[in-house]
């Protein structure tokens, strides 16, 4: 990360790229506006970096640039959407916006979205909502790629999980998979020849390990919390297949590569006049936070999002950090 | 754990207790049922080894137990409820009922429940609501009893979440606190004088500990998966708070005891006719994960709350376990 590139720039790249495979002019613009802002605000995991095999994609067909999701079922507050295996950044987002549309006519609204494709980095979505003054929970599921408690083979998705509400002084958002690293992570590690900070997985041997490359290798990532983020990947992956009808990590696992997961979105309308709500509860609740007693004398105890923010501003100022090499490739088209 | 005691003896006793204290008829054998089925279930923690202590509560009206919950607000398919400061598992129980009816109307149902109390074993609610057909999702806020992660004082609730599918076979329901163990869990270790089988906590040095009495002595227990089960908790309280409009764990955590706490019920209705769902899907979901390749020889991969329906069967059969010590203090009258 030697290099930083004004964002225009890296949206007009994005979306000549998108253009070139098919993508209508201002659909290429809205996900190149979601690849761009990943970068932007330091996940270029699921922006720069995951955009040329997110290209090959398209090209192979299995993400279709033109199909947008169509609603097949309504109940009042809560819908099915089939995502018609679609570009995941957009329906997510379209998802997000009619869960908000949803909120504001019912108080909640609910949207299960099948048939769809990875959504990049779900945290967008979450501040989309709360920037918007809404309380909003969404999550997907994956491929497996976590083993059960107890289990050696994987059988789980780490399926994401994003939880984000507004506050004035701006979103408090948390976007976290249900391994305790993901594997973009252990690979940065590994590149950087670091431990892990924790325990993240397992060897060979079915020893723990802070190896981010013996992870990789045994493909045994350790639940968040042992048995307990286990069983959240397995119920968030229940829930994401009942509510939007479509298919669990299970069935996924029968293809590849991974495309057609199920993902849930849920915003509550807590701007509502006639809500009862402590106006500046949330700002009270992060100073609490922050006022926490540090672990070791240069300790900062932050809240989930504010790096995020950190990030976004600099990002803006200075233009957004690239990897050289794969800047250079999409530059020249892909 | 040496004695069992029949269901219907433990009900009994209970509604004699509770009666004792101000319940009328109908409200003390429910909650009497409440109590005495999660001591059924094996978990006693929040069954007759609590009941003492809420029967103490009530006598010194920090639980009001006359008290119902009151609608505040109505937004549709998303209602605000006021639980008077009454019983914890009654207005929890009256929740998720109201939830499930605003589900069977709108789709998706959600109740946001203020000034209410600990709600015993949020597990209850969950299978409830799966045994009527809905998938569930649940979560109560605490007082500060966990660190943010990079720091040593309680700015955080453990924050229990309880999610619920229901399965042709029966329901799926996970039931877990954002601490890698309960307090109620490290108190069996520590009692049974064992090790706990990961690490749970700090010690007074701030070392990383599976000693349960260091842990309790120190007052600072692990999050699930470190910064992101501290995460979890602070969005899962932002969203009690907001979703209620109710106090945060900060507010809670400025009286003492714990009262006056903020909880969700959200509840979909799967069972809509027109919904696109794989009838069969969770049993198969179930299967899959059962099938995963056991770590060790005699290996069992379990699904959340297999050994609940277990344990449910047994103490039926064979009646329900108890602390004889704190059985006989019950009986005897509290």
């Amino acid at each position: 990360m030697s290099q930083r590139i004004p964002l225009e720039t890296m949206l007009d790249v994005f979306v000549r790229n998108l253009r070139n495979v098919g993508f209508e002019s201002d659909r290429a613009r809205r996900c190149a506006s979601i690849f761009a802002e990943n970068s932007a605000v330091g996940v270029s995991s699921h922006g720069l970096n995951r955009f040329p095999e997110f290209i090959d994609f398209v090209r192979r067909r299995i993400v279709n640039p033109a199909a947008e999701m169509v609603c097949t079922a309504r109940f009042g507050a809560w819908e099915q959407w089939n995502g018609g295996l679609g570009p995941g950044p957009l329906n997510a987002c379209d998802a997000t916006i009619r869960a908000i549309e949803l909120a504001r006519r019912h108080g909640i609204g609910c949207v299960g979205l099948q048939q769809t494709n990875h959504w990049m980095r779900g945290g967008c979505y979450g501040w989309m909502a709360a920037e918007e003054g809404l309380a909003f929970m969404a999550w997907t599921n994956t491929k497996p790629n976590m083993p059960p408690w107890g289990a050696t083979d994987c059988h789980l998705g780490n399926n994401p999980l994003v939880l984000a509400v507004p506050r004035p002084s701006g979103p408090v958002v948390l976007d976290m998979a249900m391994s305790q690293f993901s594997f973009g992570r252990l690979e940065t590690y590994l590149r950087e020849g670091k431990p892990l900070p924790v325990a993240g997985g397992y060897d060979a041997d079915g020893v723990v390990t802070t190896d981010p490359g013996a992870i990789l290798s045994s493909n045994r990532v350790l639940p968040i919390g042992c048995w307990k983020g286990a069983g959240l990947a397995m119920l968030l992956d229940s829930l994401a297949a009942l509510v939007s009808g479509g298919d669990t990590t299970c069935r996924i696992g029968q293809r590849d590569p991974e495309y057609g997961v199920s993902q849930v979105f849920i915003a509550v309308d807590v701007t509502r006049a006639g809500a009862s709500r402590g106006d500046g509860l949330m700002d009270e609740l992060v100073a609490d936070l922050r006022a926490s007693r540090p672990d070791g004398e240069n300790g900062d105890v932050r809240y989930p999002g504010q790096r995020i923010r950190e990030m976004h501003r600099e990002s803006l100022e200075k233009g957004v950090p690239v990897d050289p090499a794969i800047w250079e490739q999409v530059v020249s088209g892909l």
